[in-house]
Parts: C-alpha cells; structure tokens; sequence
C-alpha cells in the first residue's frame, strides 16, 4: 500500500529533509532499495501471508479524534485528529499455533543501538506477553550500515533495566552480535524472521524437556 | 479511557440520536449501564490485564491521513483524514500460550444475529488465522434482551458460507444456543469469556488426543 504514515523520525528524514541524499544512497545499498523498516516488514509479512506461513500484522497507528464532518452523500472526513502513543508494540499475530509480538527500530548509528528508541510502557508490555508464554523480540536496523538483528524481548528487558543502574543509553553492537541473531536480506520475504523464530521455538522446547 | 471512536451505528445511536432514550433505557438495565459492547469488552481486558490473566487488546480504527500540520512548539494536527477498513478482526492477544483473535457485533434484533454484520475480509481473516492455530471467535450481543453468545469462528464460516447457497442471511438464535456459549455478565471481568477460551482449549486438547 502507498498509504504513509508519519512514524516518528525517519518519515521526515525520508520525506522531507533529506530527500535528495536518500536517492544518492540508493545506488551503494542493493538490498534496501530505499524502503523503510517498517515497509520491509509489511512487505516481508505480505509475502508469509501469501504462503500461508504465518498471519502477522502492523497494527494502526492510533490516533485520537476530535473533530469529524459527516458530509452528504460522501465519506466522512475527520477534521481534527492528534497521534496518540500506542499502549503495545507494533506488531502481532500468529504462527504455527504461536502468539508472536514484536517491535520495530532503526537507528543512524553505526555501533550502537540507542535504548531511547523505546519507551517504558512498551517494555512493560513485553514483559506482559512474556507471563503469557508469548514470543516476543525487537528487530533492530543500523540503517547506515544496512544491518538488521532479532534480539529476543528478554535481553531487551535486560538492556533497559540496566541502563538505570550503571547509564548504559545503548546496546553495543557487539551485544547484538553475541545475545541476537543477524537477519540478511531475501528476496520474498525480504527479512525472513520467521527462520530465527522457528530456531527460539525450537529452543524453548529443548529448555522445557530438560527441565 | 474517556476516547470515543465512531464506530459504526453504535456510537451515533449513543452520542447523538437517541441520547434522551438512552438514559432512559439504563433504569431498566442492570448488566450493561448503557456501554456498548466494545466499551464492555475494552473494560473485561483492562480486568484480565491488571490480573496478569490475558494481554488482550482492541486494535486502533485505521485511517488514512491525507494532511497534517506541524505547529511550531506543539503537537503535530491532522487535518484530513478518513476511516479505512480494517483488513482484520477487532481483538487479538496472547492468553496462556495460545493467540487470541476476535471480533465483537451487536444487532438489535431480538431472534436472529445477521450476517451483514460482518464483511469478507474479516471471514478470510479468521480463516487464516485458524490455519495458523488460532483461537479465533465471534462475541454476538443482542443488544434489545441484552444476551451475549460467543460463537467459534468455524461456526460463523460455515453460517457464512451457507447463505451463499441457501440464502439465510442470519443465524437464529436457536443456533447460537446450540452451537455457541451463552455469556453472563461479572463485576470484573464484565464479559468473562476466557471462561469459555479455558473449555475451547480443553476441547481442542482433548480432540488432539483421541486422534
């Protein structure tokens, strides 16, 4: 879908600020062709979808209404509306039997992932989808270097609580490289997953036999 | 929270039209105190959350937002915007390991929930989640007697399904007392369905086991 919605920093960089710089880029980066995160894995999910391997969604981005005219004969228009912050993380859904919850982040640094990319109140969910036996994980892109990682929920959880003791704003690339797993480009999907997914699940099995 | 959405008849039926009749209505109602079903269902997952029983949540009403405006030193304003359609069910989430997904509808019919109700999309939805694994249901009320059933989604696929052929644009009431749970109303949760998800999961082990 052509539909965009302002997703905080990089729909401006994209859009607006640095529209020119963005073409350039373009020609040294085969695999991202320009998209965003978040179009890679709405495409990504399209195709799982297609496959019938998995039904995960990007949930809407909520939005508080004030105003809306109800025009004859036509659609109604909404007149006034703010962003609201959404309450869960971006996306949901389901596979092989599975509740899959996760969010998605980039970044412009090159050696670390700034834990300001999150807030507490999606931790806090995280941690509730977690009670609940759900899989639950961020994926991460240094979208200068092109590089994506699945990091699972819990070292995320990790991350944040130790950055109010010790002040640690970020996670190390050398973190992401030894607790994560890297994802590399495909073709449909685009950012195949769902392969880490079948390894966490896979691992969560074995870790419950040998209990 | 005190955000209303337009959705659909229900909120001009309370806001605007009938607002006198409304209030009148409440005296003789002791369930429901004049909220919709949605607002019933958004309070029973705020109960099973605070409980640590279930994370559950309706998705935000999807727009497509053609213009906004960036005031200096204050929040971002659209400008124009409108409803979209939502291309899956209402609810989804995560209860004891198993994903959750549904979709609730009220009729003030008093005999028979029609199948107009709901659209193509949302039946395709189901059925792709079922395929994955899902829990997957329907919460009808029948707003005018206030009666509450939750009918599988493979139930409503094969209603669905049928009036193609037969031509029965609704389910009777006989049916949903046959095939579906009837819900009674709590104090917290007010709809317990999970009630009824516990005896879906028992079920579906249990068929697993005699195969």
């Amino acid at each position: 879908m052509a539909i965009k919605y302002p997703n905080g920093k990089s729909y401006f960089h994209n859009a607006e600020k640095q529209g020119k710089k963005q073409t350039k880029k373009k020609d040294f980066s085969f695999s991202k062709r320009g998209m965003t995160l978040e179009e890679e894995l709405n495409e990504s999910n399209d195709s799982y979808l297609a496959f019938e391997r998995a039904v995960i969604h990007k949930k809407p981005t909520p939005i508080q209404i004030v105003s809306v005219d109800y025009p004859k004969r036509s659609a109604a228009v909404i007149k006034e509306a703010y962003f609201r912050q959404a309450s869960t993380t971006d996306y949901n859904g389901v596979y092989r039997g599975f509740y899959l919850d996760f969010e998605a982040k980039e970044t412009k640094n090159k050696l670390s992932f700034p834990l300001k990319n999150f807030h507490q109140h999606q931790i806090t969910h995280m941690q509730q989808c977690l009670k609940q036996g759900a899989i639950c994980f961020v994926v991460l892109r240094f979208s200068t270097t092109d590089q994506i990682f699945l990091l699972e929920a819990a070292f995320l959880i990790d991350y944040w609580e130790n950055q109010m003791k010790e002040g640690r704003k970020s996670i190390p690339i050398s973190e992401l490289e030894k607790n994560g797993y890297k994802l590399y480009y495909g073709l449909s999907p685009r950012i195949p997953y769902l392969d880490v997914v079948d390894h966490l699940i896979d691992k969560a099995r074995s870790e419950k036999q040998n209990q």
